[in-house]
Formats: C-alpha cells, sequence, structure tokens
C-alpha cells in the first residue's frame, strides 16, 4: 500500500506558511507500515491541482490531499477532485445543516460562501469532523481513493487518525496488528547507541519478532524505536514489552523518556514522585530551562520559580555567589545552593558558562558548568564542553542539565 | 522564469525531519520575482529522484534540488542527476583537493566516502561554499538548469543567495530590479490592517509604482510587504522609502520593525539607544520573555535579569508583592518596580496572569497584567484578555509585554 501526501495552498509555494501538515501524516503513515513515496505541495489552482492528484494516482494506490476546503474561492480542493474523478458536485443538505448548527451555536453570522463546505462530488463520503465547518472526503478514483482533509492540523489530525489510517490499514489487507515504542536517549551519540544495541538489531533480524530503527532529533535525543507486527495487539505489546526491557538492560539511563515523553517531563515526574519542589538559577540560558519546564500545565504543582542571573551584578546580588570567575564550579555551586535557599524549594538547579560569541573569564565558548543541589544538603557540579553557535550551545546547555538532574533524582 | 523545488531525503517523507529549506527557498524565488508551481519531496531512491527531475523540467524552466549531496551511500542526487542530464560523472581533482584541506584544517581524520563528494556530472559547473565540504552543482539540461545544493540550511542558503537567484534573475531576462521591504505591525488584526491602508493600494494600483502585501505571521504579527520594481537598485529603492514613509503615517505605532527587525530586537535597540538597563519579572510566561531577550548575542550590555516567580510564595519572597491576590494590578505593579530594585536595573517589566488550563484568584483564564516600570520611578500597568490554549497565552503575552514595553521607550 502506498499513499502519497499533497499539500495545496499558494501560500505554502510562497514560503510564507510552513507546511507541517505532510511531515506528521508522513509519520502516521510509517508508523502504519504504509509506504509514502512522494510529497507535493501545489498552488491554489485548478489544472495543476488535477495535474498533481492524477499524477499521485498514477503512481500510488491513495493520496491525501490537504488543505483547500475552506468557504473563500481559494479553496478548490473539492472541485478539483471531482473533475479527476470525472463526476459533478452536489450541494450535500445535510452538511448545510451541519455548518448552520455550528454557526448558530457560536452565536456567529455566517455567510453564504460557507454554504460551499457543504458542495462535494457526486459518490464521495464525507469523513465528519467535531470543530471545524469543512468536513472532510473520501473519494474513490476506479479502485484507488482521494482522501481530502482540511488543512487546519487539529481538523486534519482527528480525521487521519479516527477514519483515514484505519481505512488504509483495512484496504491494504495487511490483518496483522502494528505496534511501535520510542525509547529516548540522552547522553552519547547515534553511533555509539547503534554500537551498543548492534547485538538485539541482528537477533532481531534472526527471529523476525521486530524491527528497531533509530532516529538523531537533536535536541530531543537519539530515539530507539521498536516496532512489532503480530495478529493481535497484546501478542505485538508482549513482544515490544520484552525487546524494550532488553534494550533498558543495555542503555541504561541513557533512556529518559518513552514515546512523547520529554526530558521536562522526565524530570517533573522524579520530582512529583518525589514531592520535592524545585528552583533554578540561571546564566547563559536565560530562562530557557524555566521556560521549558513551566511550558506544561501542572508545573505549579512543583516549580517555584527561577533566578536568571545574566549578569555578574545578580550572581552576586541575588544568589550570593562569592567574588571570583562567574563560569566556574565555584559559582555553579553557589549558585544551585543558594537558588534553594532563595527560592526556598528542596531541589536547586543552576547553569553558568559561555554562550558566545566571545569568551569570558578566560573560558572559551562551549564552557559549562551545571551545579545541581539535593534535598539532603549535598550539592555536585558537572562541567560540560558544548561546541556549535550560541543557540546550540544553550539548547544543549539546557537538556543537559535536566539529563544530569534526571539521573540524580532516579537514584 | 519558473522554478521548482525538489527536496531529496526519505527522512522527510517518514516524518521525522521537517522539511524548511523549501519554504525558505520559495520565499527567496518569490522575493525575486521566480514562480514556483510545484514543491516536491522524494526519498533516497534513484529512479524516483530522476523521474521527479525530469517531471519538474518538463514543466518548469530550473529545478533546485536540496538534499543527497552528503557522503554516504544514500546521497544519491549527483548520480540521478547525471541520468537525466545523460552524462558520466567524474572526479573533479579541485574538489577532491578542497574537500581534503577542509579535513586537515578541522584536523579530522578523513574516510575514502568523503571524496564521493567530489564526483558531478560532466558539463556541471561548481557552486562554491565556505563552510561544508560539498560543493553545489548547475547542471545545464539542454536551456534548462537543475542547480544542486546541500540539505544543510546554512549552506544552502549561502548559495541559494549568492548564486542562484542572481542566476535565475540573470537568465529570466528580467533587467529590472525588485526591491522589497517588510513593515511589521503589532496591536491590531490582519483585518484592521488592510482596513487602514486599503487607500494606499488602491493609490498604488492605479500607479503601478509598488504593491503591498499582508502576511500574518502569528506570533510575528502581521508582516507589510512593499515591493518596487524599478530600472536600477537606486530608484526601487526611492519608491519604498517613499512609501514606508506612507505607511509609517498611516500605521503610526503598530510597525515595530523592519525586515527581520524581531519585538525582542526592537526593545534591544531602544534600551540601547536610551542606555538603559532592564530586568524582568514574569510569572505565567516562566522564563520566556527572558529567554527570548538573551537569545540574540549583546544582550549582557542591557539585560541585567529575571525573576521566574511562578509561585506565590516566590512572588511574596522575592518580589515583595504584598498579601493579596497576584493575578491583578497591585501584583504587576510590585513585580515590575521591586524588580528593577531587585536587579539593579533602569527598567523593570512585569507580567502575572492565567495561562490555564484553571483559573486563577478567580480570574478567567487569559487575564493578564502588564506591569511596567520606568527609569524617573513611573510605573504603569496594562490588563489583556487574551484568548487560545496555554501556549498560545504565554507567547501573547511576551510579544504584548514587549510592545507596550516598546511603545513607551519609543516615547
Amino acid at each position: 500500500m502506498q499513499c502519497e501526501v499533497v499539500a495545496v495552498g499558494t501560500e505554502l509555494l510562497l514560503g510564507s506558511n510552513l507546511d507541517t501538515n505532510s511531515a506528521w501524516i508522513a509519520e502516521r503513515l510509517a508508523e502504519s507500515g504504509i509506504d509514502s513515496h512522494f510529497h507535493t505541495s501545489v498552488g491554489d489552482n485548478h489544472e495543476r491541482i488535477v495535474a498533481v492528484l492524477r499524477l499521485a494516482l498514477s503512481r500510488s494506490d491513495a493520496v491525501i490531499v490537504t488543505g483547500g476546503l475552506g468557504p473563500t474561492q481559494d479553496d478548490i480542493t473539492r472541485a478539483a477532485i471531482a473533475e479527476v474523478m470525472g463526476v459533478a458536485m452536489f450541494r450535500d443538505d445535510e452538511q448545510v445543516q451541519r455548518i448552520t448548527n455550528v454557526f448558530a451555536a457560536r452565536k456567529r453570522v455566517m455567510s453564504a460562501n460557507n454554504l460551499l463546505q457543504a458542495d462535494r462530488p457526486v459518490g464521495s463520503t464525507v469523513i465528519a469532523q467535531s470543530q471545524g465547518t469543512a468536513p472532510g472526503l473520501m473519494c474513490p478514483v476506479g479502485d484507488k481513493t482521494i482522501y481530502a482533509v482540511p488543512g487546519v492540523p487539529s481538523e486534519m489530525k482527528e480525521m487521519i487518525t479516527g477514519v483515514i489510517v484505519p481505512d488504509l490499514v483495512r484496504r491494504s489487507g495487511v490483518t496483522a496488528v502494528i505496534r511501535t515504542r520510542t525509547l529516548r536517549t540522552w547522553g552519547v551519540a547515534e553511533s555509539t547507541v547503534a554500537e551498543m544495541i548492534a547485538p538485539r538489531i541482528d537477533a532481531l533480524d534472526v527471529s523476525g519478532a521486530a524491527t528497531i530503527s533509530f532516529l538523531a532529533k537533536g535536541i530531543e535525543g537519539i530515539h530507539v524505536r521498536v516496532s512489532a507486527k503480530a495478529s493481535s495487539v497484546m501478542e505485538a505489546d508482549e513482544i515490544i514489552a520484552g525487546e524494550e526491557q532488553a534494550l533498558r538492560e543495555i542503555l541504561g539511563d541513557l533512556v529518559f523518556g518513552v514515546d512523547d515523553e520529554t526530558m521536562e517531563s522526565a524530570v517533573a515526574s522524579l520530582l512529583v514522585r518525589n514531592s520535592y519542589t524545585f528552583g533554578v538559577a540561571e546564566s547563559l540560558t536565560g530562562g530557557l530551562i524555566s521556560q521549558r519546564l513551566t511550558a506544561n500545565a501542572g508545573a505549579s504543582a512543583w516549580f517555584r520559580g527561577g533566578i536568571v542571573s545574566y549578569s555578574s551584578d545578580v550572581k552576586h546580588l541575588v544568589l550570593r555567589v562569592p567574588d571570583g570567575p562567574v563560569v566556574s564550579e565555584v559559582a555553579a555551586r553557589a549558585m544551585a545552593v543558594n537558588a534553594r535557599t532563595v527560592l526556598a524549594s528542596d531541589v536547586g538547579l543552576s547553569v553558568t558558562g559561555v554562550a558566545g560569541p566571545d569568551t569570558q573569564d578566560g573560558q572559551p565558548v562551549g564552557t559549562v558548568f551545571v551545579g545541581i543541589a539535593l534535598p539532603d544538603g549535598s550539592s555536585d557540579v558537572v562541567q560540560l564542553h558544548l561546541h556549535g553557535d550560541r543557540q546550540r550551545i544553550r539548547e544543549h546547555t539546557c537538556i543537559n542539565a535536566l539529563n544530569e538532574l534526571r539521573k540524580r533524582l532516579a537514584l
């Protein structure tokens, strides 16, 4: 089963909007074992949309087209599909009613244009949605199918996961269930992870029970993804659980999370589990650690606050860092220990270092000290040597500092 | 002149990497008056890359292909282009020398694979680059051209702006110069900006001297782009300068920056111009304001520090906010005024509010107070009513707070 993705919208071709939908859809298809060999973006032009859809149908079994289902004159995906199907359009009374109801419920005036969204090709089937007004469409063309979904990400995602991927899986005739689990690691290079896991991969090549793949996701770490194909969910999950255990024995505390877990959520879970509150003192990261830790709801249960001691003065004044170089082990330790005191938290974390472009305190760009102060009064400092530009050094400081804290909280 | 964009890489089709190159290239093409009707992503597969390039050449005058120029066995763009050109590959001694030198300069061992990057189709021309090892290529196919650039954004960008766009403009035979300037606005909706500017657009439709277009860029504001076409750079720049002045008279202080200027850089410039230092107290944004202001080098000249007073305790303890509700005008004012004192800065900014998902202090989600304390000892509080999810409320709080500060510093 091959399914390609077509994104419609002149704004994509002008570069003013980034197409994030295609990558998201591609990831869902890959997870379900459906190949996708081509992605195309095309503008709001009838002939070109028709040509792109015909080409896609000529080389793939199915096409998912996103965008161009709205109520304006630029939204011409429906008409282009009708031409490819060789059928007329009709106005679907049920959809007229639904769209009218949505506007009524929102107490908004509906312009006549909005009912254009109730027009669809004869022979198409509606894919319902719970949020917006534009219905998705399943449009058979011979033994192939064009699936049309809105460009609004939340509406698109609902239709892809709820209806389209299951339909593609069913049509692919694969009765097997594919389940995946991603172990997220931080701390070593992709090549090192690959070396460590090589024996498992060789074993799986023989048994065929599961497959392992790698993804280097930059600041999100190296992802190790296990996929298992089996005749039932339970069986596939059992295979994955066994493989996860084997991988965890090899990778140890390099694994910081599973699937959608981030480094922040891993740290948050450990703090909550221990009923610890948390405070942070940041220099070169300028608030990045605080910002990431508070991005998700629920942080108020444990996040007390942060001091962004960007200037040396603020380090001395607010955090009582002793006189002397501020890019140093001494300063990092004082910042972490005194963050605990100033913010009245159980755990203190600190970072001080040189993000660049200039050196500081005679230390080269990329020199970073991470300080950790724990509830038992103990403290620890780790020195990092990072490379890259200012942004990379800041981001890697953040993730490394959180990872050092995570490893100590997990003990 | 039509030029389409092809991105090569299986990782794009798996959704594990987002293609940001195509949008960036598209924006450069659009700025230079070059149409781009199709973008395609294709995996690391020889036949499919060849097919995509042939199709692109059949419907456009030129193709820019990114990715697949690296040193691994997956990097097969060069060979695919040679097949499309109907020529053999040869090893370019000059590139061999260059690549060898790059490794020597970095004191890194070069594996033999790296010299694959010196192979190129007979008849191609090298596009030099200053950073990495893979040269770009200009490959004539009849009277059309395939331009190949690496997928590494910084290397790609250097070649596109330095060589490829100028070559496309020259080949398009357009002797006119196109210059653009973008005015970035914040504070009103796109439709309001459109209404305000409508008379200018009507006037330009008559004179034809310049064109105005809008882009709603979310958190980056509404961009108003002026383009002028003339026979010389000087003439085009004069037209733009005149139009910018007319637009600024209409838009007033809604304009916070020009071209690549961000809200942060606008605030930074005003602080530097006044020789003011700056400190911030953040609650619901959790460090976002600090982080954005320190993202660019040079912030140490004026950014003293920040207090992330996420918990109410920290507001009272560190910022001496008086007892009472912390989502309030009183709290916002105390936070801004005392941030000045605690951080010993000339200017103090504060935000306190409800990012959600839960209400706080009886205030609904989206209620935000922004406090501003100025060097003359005066202070001011602005109340915002934001909507959307937690992330949107945090981001809009940040940009609105900076905008309020900007307006006061610009007086």
